[in-house]
């Protein structure tokens, strides 16, 4: 094998698959990077066992000329080393030459590696999928959905299943739900797809979702996702992104989301979010970051809480409005940062429907986001 | 005690302030901010075992009106509680009141905070010091001086003495020497000064003067430095900063400097530095991240290392001269990289007197730095 390229791309494509290296893998190999050298560009791959990332560097690109002089063949190449071997050539181009025993050249300038490699026949294959379940959504809705359920996803393996973001489709709708039983949050979305494509229970590891998310480009052009039983691959530009499906039934959520509401009230996001962030200064040092919410007489809402070693502090928020019976209760103040950081909309409206009873935010623009957060008993 | 300032005049002072907190402490109370209210406006001080920070705020400075309706008395708070408060305190301005029991009322806008607050007559006294030795330079030629150094340093307590910079001042010429006993670095000065102050073996400690360094703005205001026996004071602007002095007697390191050379070669600074940076890639993986200098016969400059688990690097630099003798050297890549950055010259001197002896950097342009470097023994 033997190619020289420019660095900028090489650099770019090694920044993109080292998201999938494995930083701690019982298996070597896969702490490298895959480099293959077809007749009309490269191909590099990474993987460890959630994700696998393969990004393609065409010979040419338009009216630029990114790769020179390929002879074909394939190394696997330590990732740690390489990425940083690259990123500090001297040159603009780099030349890499393979020799037998996989002992890789990589020179530009007047400076010269010579790494061990190993053999890119040992290296995993990656799934072959069916293109059979495939939908499209601009690059930076996908983005902004991940952003705004993956927050809520378990972060312990108690039920594994929590760990992911469940995917579903149903009459052009796409729906993503994260719950770690404590909160919940849904995120839909309009998407373009084949009016007869369905599919429901598709939960996603929410760490693939956040590399993911680093891949994908902060615009509109379109993402092309394909679904199968036990894999989701994301196609955008020449990146193709594989993650696994997690086996198992995500719970039924639809039911805990109730339907009616005793008390609704109206706030400023911005204005609600910063009081609570400063209740939760002092509660963060008890063992639930626990703050209280009411409404009070004068019609202001109240937020304190009360941790006895350090202090206590209260807040006061103007509510635009508040309909329905009066509201007293207690939550956990890091389930309603999240949330309120996570809502696109000036405004948010907020449903009570008791004290034990779970609450929901909504943005007050649109209908697209909805968090729940359980309330916590407190004796005080 | 009571008073209402400007948020940011507080912000700034706690920030200046912190640098003092000890974060590991057997003394509680040193865990705190101490907040004296005066007639004329307000002190925070804060503490550790090797250095404590003052900074005053006046209640107006120019035309600005900074702090209103003092009530004088004192306090001591929590730094860690205190500093994130104010941070994110709604308005403007704050409110700070102390009650009999020390608990604090900390207001602004619509939010308020009662936190417990500790007697400031059980926090311990600031050292007296008497100013008989003063010197005065700009803050940022100390801010260079202190970054030109403090990485030379010793990071283990083997030798504490060498955990700390030497200062000498003589004939109106401010040395400052930081040594592990690997390598070496001087940084000289001309100061303003008393004509017949002088002094040496001043040991300041290397962690105390990256705090200060952090507090001293960036500009070519005149700083004064009072020397004791065994505490050091900065005074800057409302700021007074104190260290302590090392015990002990500082190694006499002029010997050690060699005086003449057998081969002296000038190479730029970036591209040597660029060189060095790559070979020690591989270089760090093994035991001493060493690398290997050596004049060839068609007048390059190759470094290279040899990490047989890894691979190998060469480089090539085209120095601007070679003068004596051939050079085989071998030497921590790391003290060479510190060297480099701290070279404030497009090209830099570097003086050989054997494979064994130490070798000596200099920049080209002039004589207040020079480095040493013991150079190691390899087998290659």
């Amino acid at each position: 094998m033997k190619f020289t390229i420019q660095r900028e791309q090489l650099t770019n494509a090694i920044n993109i698959v080292s998201k999938a290296v494995s930083s701690r893998t019982t298996i070597p190999i896969l702490t490298g990077i895959k480099i293959v050298a077809h007749e009309d560009g490269i191909t590099l791959t990474a993987s460890d066992s959630d994700i696998s990332i393969e990004q393609y560097v065409p010979m040419e690109s338009g009216e630029h000329q990114w790769i020179e002089d390929i002879t074909p063949g394939s190394v696997v190449l330590p990732s740690k080393f390489l990425g940083e071997i690259v990123r500090k050539l001297p040159g603009e181009q780099v030349t890499i030459s393979v020799n037998e025993r996989f002992i890789t050249t990589i020179s530009s300038g007047r400076s010269e590696f010579n790494l061990n490699g190993m053999n890119a026949e040992d290296y995993p294959c990656l799934p072959q999928i069916e293109e059979d379940k495939i939908l499209s959504l601009p690059s930076d809705l996908l983005k902004t959905m991940i952003r705004q359920t993956v927050f809520a996803v378990a972060t312990t393996e108690t039920r594994p299943i929590l760990t992911g973001v469940m995917w579903e489709l149903r009459d052009g709708q796409l729906s993503l739900v994260a719950t770690d039983s404590h909160r919940l949050t849904t995120r839909k979305a309009s998407v373009e797809s084949a009016a007869s494509l369905s599919f429901d229970n598709v939960v996603i590891p929410g760490k693939s979702l956040i590399e993911l998310s680093k891949v994908l480009p902060d615009d509109d052009q379109l993402v092309d996702l394909v679904i199968t039983d036990n894999q989701i691959l994301v196609k955008i530009n020449y990146i193709l992104f594989y993650s696994r499906i997690l086996d198992g039934t995500y719970p039924d959520t639809s039911r805990i989301i109730p339907q009616n509401t005793k008390t609704e009230i109206i706030l400023s996001t911005k204005e609600f979010l910063g009081a609570i962030e400063r209740a939760s200064l002092l509660a963060r040092e008890g063992k639930n970051n626990i703050v209280r919410l009411f409404t009070r007489p004068d019609g202001m809402v109240e937020i304190s809480s009360n941790t006895p070693e350090v202090g206590k502090v209260t807040e006061e928020v103007a509510p635009s409005s508040v309909d329905g019976e009066d509201v007293k209760i207690s939550f956990n103040a890091k389930y309603m940062i999240d949330a309120l950081r996570a809502v696109d909309s000036e405004n948010i409206r907020i449903g009570f429907t008791g004290a034990m009873s779970p609450f929901i935010i909504r943005p007050t623009e649109h209908d697209w986001i909805l968090h729940l957060i359980l309330p916590v008993r407190t004796n005080q």
